[in-house]
């Protein structure tokens, strides 16, 4: 691989080697009987990744945000849905919603903390709703939320609720039980957890999500997120035949299977154990520095990536380059009105399974000599 | 390269090697001083690559069909558009603009010509349109239209109609002149003449479109499609500054870059003589076996593909695996009811414009030798 800067941004996430010769794949037909089975194999291999054995996945092109649109699918004007935001991707999520009619009732919570069990409670008291959307990380916070209890909660509440969560940061790197969890929708993008480069929309139904966007009452107002357009493609080429929609990204594709293979070399319950180790490591690295993390207590922070406040007197657009220039990218802030006063990075993937890359100890080192050179003391 | 079949198809086409070599590109963030650039001089070449000076392009991540879907932009509910067709995507085109309100009035041809000049006055004296679309190129018949016709008549009776022109089997392998001949709208998608992996949809748009969608009544009821949320981000990056809507999908822009790049090497007109040149040669090898093409006559004809009928006794599903056995893969029918009856080849970008490659004579070969071995005789 050519040299560059380590990418420990909370994704795009550093890409294995057999992934990017993946993406250089000579032209293949989308139809090609030599692509198809890759394609169905990774649909199957989605599916595995989320441990189920029943829900539907739709792999298409585009970004991970495409996933929030297909909501399209399941919504109808003047449908109730409580949003338990923890940053700005929860918020903006809502903002898509709304445009697809959604009537949103908002549980926030202040940065760095999750919406109490006992909110949600009186939330689901108060009304009835047609969905609940929870941000599994939110990347914008580093903020995971317990999606296994807001699920059992929401569902004994209301069994017709639609849990829907945005694992766009969380897909990969944390574990999730789609079926045992009983969830509804997974959200996700191919270049955090799943190790891909950008460029793919990832998105796990479950059958009852299916058979809610079947029986709705009103035409699906979308014609690029329609279900109705993307479901026989899924179903086709999972069933090894080819059938067309919109040509897929061929090429990402490749890739995709290439790193859900790698993933699934392994028991999962080893890949989110090691995540979880490291991201322990890497607050504690950070506790020592005598710096807080955004996310308040541990069961709140993120196995795949961490959010770190500045010290006084150290400027992100500051800290940014002198990482940079140590060949190591991370990334600012984005909450609004805090965006200058934290900084986020990634460890997420090949940076995390495999030590002998020092990928984590590079970051660690590069984040200590640049504070101090930044004139930090702790 | 690794040894692969030819990719013949009316797109996916063949992909040149340095194009293959960014898409593997290392990690590197969406935001990193040394992609803003790159996206930001791939902005500017498509809008080279369409001759316009001032049009604004839309690079995001998805198929060609959310270029369709962008349309939603433009229209609101009851707007009347002229759908001309001239094949399954003019369909399919009309069908996602009806599901954002457009009132469709079609000019269909038979499968091979286009709407005539009098049927086009005849709609335009009858209907006050928002917006007239034309296929330039249909992928599923070859079916050339001419656009500067089509956009000169419909400006002389309209000067306020859109014409909004589906090039996603045209960009790069026909002549277009975006402010020469007043279009306002071009879609196209990265994976046919512009020689780049399928993933990227690409919308250029004319200030009056811009305009346009600014002056709507009613909210853009789409969150993805947004222009709202994606011209921002266009002008960020022209302007060599990062934004963040939804992450880029960075190696595809890479390889857009690196494509473009070669494109705009030489002169625009020097690569479609040579494409026109190849697609005249081309049909007349079909006449020479005796056989003929969708395309009813020369001046209709693609120059970066071409449908041919099939003869008596020879089968779409012999003919397309008898040429994979030589290394070549073509591809059949789409027209319904017809899908069986044709075949499609396509012949744009580097197989065109580097001889050296002999990708032309090798399909050439392989077509004659297989019709052969199926018995046809001329």
């Amino acid at each position: 691989m050519a040299p560059h800067k380590l990418c420990m941004i909370p994704g795009p996430i550093e890409f294995h080697e057999d992934v990017l010769t993946a993406m250089s794949t000579p032209a293949t037909s989308h139809v090609d009987p030599l692509f198809v089975p890759i394609f169905g194999e990774s649909i199957e291999m989605v599916r595995d990744v989320v441990q189920s054995k029943v829900a539907q996945p739709f792999i298409t092109s585009g970004s991970g945000t495409l996933g929030w649109d297909m909501m399209v699918n399941l919504l109808e004007a003047g449908d109730e849905v409580l949003v338990l935001t923890t940053g700005y991707f929860g918020d903006h999520f809502a903002e898509c919603l709304e445009v697809y009619g959604a009537k949103i009732t908002f549980l926030r919570a202040e940065p760095g903390s999750r919406p109490t069990e006992q909110a949600i409670a009186d939330a689901l008291a108060k009304t009835k709703f047609k969905m609940v959307t929870v941000t599994h990380v939110d990347t914008s916070t580093g903020v995971l939320s317990d999606i296994k209890a807001v699920a059992a909660q929401v569902k004994a509440a209301s069994p017709e609720t639609l849990v829907v969560v945005d694992g766009v940061c969380s897909v990969g790197s944390e574990e999730i039980r789609f079926d045992d969890w009983k969830l509804d929708i997974v959200i996700s993008g191919s270049q955090k957890g799943l190790g891909v480069p950008p460029g793919l929309s990832i998105v796990v139904a479950s059958p009852y999500a299916i058979q809610v966007f079947k029986d709705r009452k009103t035409p699906v107002p979308s014609y690029y997120s329609n279900w109705a357009k993307w479901l026989p493609i899924m179903i086709a080429y999972e069933g090894r035949k080819p059938a067309y929609f919109a040509t897929p990204a061929v090429q990402l594709i490749y890739a995709l299977h290439t790193s859900l293979k790698l993933i699934l070399s392994q028991p999962l319950e080893t890949r989110f154990k090691k995540h979880a180790a490291v991201a322990a490591d890497f607050r504690q690295t950070v506790r020592n520095l005598g710096l807080k993390t955004v996310a308040q207590d541990e069961a709140a922070a993120a196995n795949g990536m961490t959010a770190v406040w500045l010290p006084e007197g150290v400027e992100v657009s500051q800290l940014v380059p002198a990482l940079a220039g140590k060949g190591v990218q991370i990334a600012g802030g984005i909450l609004q009105g805090l965006a200058t006063k934290y900084f986020r990075i990634g460890h997420m993937g090949i940076s995390v399974m495999d030590d002998e890359r020092q990928h984590i100890q590079k970051v660690k080192d590069s984040l200590v000599a640049s504070l101090t050179e930044l004139g930090y003391k702790n």
